[in-house]
């Protein structure tokens, strides 16, 4: 087969450094499959449906860097499209490449299968404008054009983009490319960067106390060491909000633990909001991270870093971007350090288990000890993510959560994809039991690639977190109740995943030490009091009932 | 609690017939879930995801008429969204209520939980332009004027619909509806009727033989009883493609058959495609329906029924809408049915069973016995439904496939809706081990609500479809295997289904005799040989596998 446009689209793919490609085969994209198992390089991915895979991807990119998704015309694609929506609200660059029909069927307007039946095939480009940073139809005129510009939009932007590859597009003559695809970034203009610096040194030498509260933006555009190493050369106290829960070690001095606005550990909202500076790297204050908006920041009193522009007290510096605002507040840092406390702080424990019953607090200070330097950690939106926001980390650890886009059920498609892109980790994920039914035949594509995961159920009998919000004793927070240590062997004819159900807090703590190695995929389904829930929880759910009666 | 929104939007669907809401809860519907729960006459019917909510709201429209659908802001209606796509490809009434933010979160542009955190909250509304024919946003000064308009327009059109419903917004007071909904539908202009009649009649005159089509959009908008009580009427050569099988009462008179243009059986053809007046009643010409467009009829031949106009010959009746004018040819039919010959075909019987093996040709044999008059059957993309269109139906059957947008696994939860709009019906589910494991979660809820239907799971290890377009041993046509008859018990842990597994056609027998009553859900796996495929299968993939590769 000579060098046609799927395969510098693969070469492409590569060069961003993916190496798996996640999705579910339609006739509209077969043509290009052939080229991709051809392809030495990437491999295929099959997903039991196109949402559990576009979660897939999400969860491979964000601990690989960026991910591709394949699916097909109309009926593929949009059932994708939610889990690419909460890769663009949440910055994970996935490109989602949708097999269709051939151009002249197009241009035919013909009454094709996967379509409306109107003969418009512009119908679904156009809803995926509105949850992805870039689109392209490709020709075979423009398509390695077009690839390029869309993949260069995708990764320098770290948002999804969109490629439209009808079925001879795709096997279309093209030629390898040479030329590298991201160019060097361009420098800031040096007038800008002086009075930025000046400005910052001025506000850090007026601070008798400086804090630093950083998040998932950081993580995303590729701060994380960076900031590491700031904190290591200038201890000062330091936090995330739960969405960039994992970005900082949580042992190093000076971290305080999540911040999480009015419902944060009294520790933590005194090291934070009460500095005379704080320096936000990557922050969006959103409802559930905040509980509700509570956070107390005046605009004199921060530094707000942003992926493209920085702000100092009222002014906004854009071409400041991110990686220049965290390089000069460092090296500002550096030299400013004397005068400001040591910070002695260390994040708050755990709440006590308050008796011998296996409940919240029972159940996370086991989770604690369970944890392991490396992990990477998967706790669906719900009891499972607010209930994990109080964990120390160990060190190494990848944490993700989807607590703004909030997608129930996302975690466990997205623990296969975190796990095939990095099968040497030990990987754990918390999903309750109202969102693992959404998602649960990924569990077959886990076993299918031998993979080991650690799944905790957590099953208190439904929609716990709707339960805290309203409708407490409601039918509609009823779910079908399930047999779930009957699931993996239904999922897999080979069978070789362990199974346990737990009642009891010795149970639970012997089976984690049974499981803690990971030798086989285990599902252990602990079964907690229906209606009890993490503190935290707690205080979002009251604010977030508040705003939803709110009459205005 | 006082007459609200919530209330007025439940008197309105009930006033639509509609008795079942599917959905799945988030916490921005909360709200009108208590309104729902209060109201006697609707029930709420909770679903394992949000696909398979749209799936079974289509299912249960199918049967009864129009259906309702309640989704959660961003994260429920994206998922559900390729399932609005496939009502909307296939004319099928379902609204669709998304529970949003409170009206002040979204006029503030607040970064709330299940948005993109830009604070647009229009993006997803926008989307649903594309897959619906009529969209409202509703605030408290236009709630009941646009649930009116909205419904009016679904009923009407036979097209989805979609209410963004934000959670306060349901809380405001209303009045209980007085009018009516539907107004009595207007009159056609007589001149146009008088110059539509004359024409229609002076074409049948000059035929010497007359043949009718009828398909899909016939059932929608109504004419099911009028059509047979034509064909009653003035015995004719008459058929249905695979959209509309089950339209006519396939014992009738007349009846030929399945017509798949070049792919059909040769009797049909000869039947339908040579006569000399071919009368088409909500018939669309799509690809996989006329395997690749291998239809032959000229313009001179046909006259053509379609829900708002309706051409003979060369000329369109703009305002002849589908009733009228299936009403002026029955009547111009009866007064003129002397000499036409009287229809003696009988449609082609199913191939022979070749060997004592259990394959395709055995299997349609034996499902062609187990058939029963009233039922319901379902077959999913693939060669479950191109298998099905050999069938002869007994009557009173409702038959189910989605052969336009063709989303696999549709099927699954679509049975679930159907069960739940007719639960004292026979529902047969035919469906394929790569589309099952789409939506296979919605077994789970078939149990909790004591469903009995039948389900046939053809495993024939993997996407059996996609071997017979392109890539027969390439291994992006696998799957992951399943144990499928542990799939029940793992999904209920009460454990009501019998499942069991064939692998020879002797097996088969014996199990289609136990299960025929339909006393609990009953899952039969059928191992089939792994590259067979019904004959009209091969037609229609062979012409697809030739398109998708051609250049043009």
């Amino acid at each position: 087969m000579s060098y046609c446009v799927a395969d510098y689209l693969l070469d492409r793919l590569t060069e961003a450094g993916i190496r798996h490609l996640f999705g579910v085969p339609g006739d509209y994209n077969l043509q290009f499959l052939d080229n991709v198992i051809e392809n030495p390089t990437l491999a295929w991915v099959g997903c039991a449906n196109e949402l559990n895979a576009a979660y897939a991807a999400d969860g491979y990119a964000r601990c690989h860097g960026a991910a591709a998704l394949l699916t097909t015309f109309g009926v593929g694609e949009l059932s994708a499209i939610n889990g690419i929506a909460g890769s663009f609200a949440e910055y994970v660059p996935v490109i989602h490449i949708v097999g269709a029909p051939c151009i002249g069927a197009q241009r035919r307007g013909e009454l094709m299968h996967h379509t409306l039946g109107d003969g418009d095939f512009g119908h679904f480009a156009r809803m995926a404008q509105e949850v992805t940073v870039v689109q392209a139809s490709l020709t075979a005129e423009n398509a390695c054009y077009e690839i390029d510009r869309v993949l260069i939009q995708v990764l320098s932007q770290r948002l999804p983009g969109y490629l439209l590859l009808p079925s001879d597009v795709s096997q279309a003559p093209a030629t390898r490319p040479t030329k590298s695809l991201l160019s060097p970034p361009v420098s800031t203009d040096p007038t800008l960067l002086t009075e930025f610096r000046a400005c910052a040194q001025a506000r850090l030498a007026e601070s008798r106390s400086v804090a630093l509260l950083a998040d998932f933006l950081a993580m995303r555009f590729g701060q994380q060491k960076t900031l590491q190493q700031w904190m290591d050369d200038t201890p000062m106290p330091h936090a995330t909000l739960l969405m960039g829960k994992g970005l900082f070690d949580e042992g190093q001095q000076g971290f305080v633990g999540t911040y999480s606005a009015a419902a944060s550990d009294a520790s933590v909202i005194q090291a934070i909001e009460k500095a005379e500076l704080v320096i936000c790297v990557g922050v969006k204050f959103t409802d559930t991270l905040t509980a509700g908006f509570t956070q107390h920041f005046s605009l004199q009193q921060t530094i707000d870093i942003q992926p493209n522009a920085t702000r100092i007290g009222e002014r906004w510096f854009s071409g400041i971007v991110m990686e220049e605002a965290v390089s000069v507040l460092h090296q500002l840092c550096k030299r400013q350090v004397s005068g400001w406390p040591v910070p002695k702080q260390k994040p708050p424990a755990l709440p006590e288990a308050t008796n011998g019953e296996l409940d919240q607090h029972a159940f996370w200070q086991l989770m604690q000890k369970f944890l392991q330097a490396g992990d990477i950690i998967l706790a669906d939106q719900g009891t499972a993510a607010f209930g994990a926001a109080t964990l120390t980390l160990p060190a190494g650890v990848t944490f993700i959560t989807q607590p703004l886009w909030g997608s129930i059920g996302f975690t466990l498609p997205a623990a296969f994809g975190a796990q095939t892109a990095c099968p040497n980790r030990r990987v754990v994920l918390l999903v309750g039991d109202g969102s693992a039914q959404l998602t649960i035949q990924e569990i077959g594509s886990m076993l299918r690639d031998e993979q080991r995961p650690i799944i905790f159920l957590l099953n208190n009998d439904g929609y716990t977190v709707e339960r805290a919000i309203h409708g407490a004793e409601q039918r509609y927070n009823d779910i079908a109740p399930w047999n779930w240590t009957q699931i993996p062997k239904a999922l897999n004819i080979h069978n070789q995943a362990q199974c346990w159900r737990v009642t009891e807090q010795v149970q639970l703590e012997e089976v984690m030490q049974k499981v803690a190695k990971a030798e086989r995929l285990t599902l252990v389904e602990v079964v907690l009091p229906k209606q009890d829930i993490p503190e935290l929880l707690q205080a979002v759910t009251a604010s977030l009932a508040k705003r939803n009666a709110a009459k205005d």
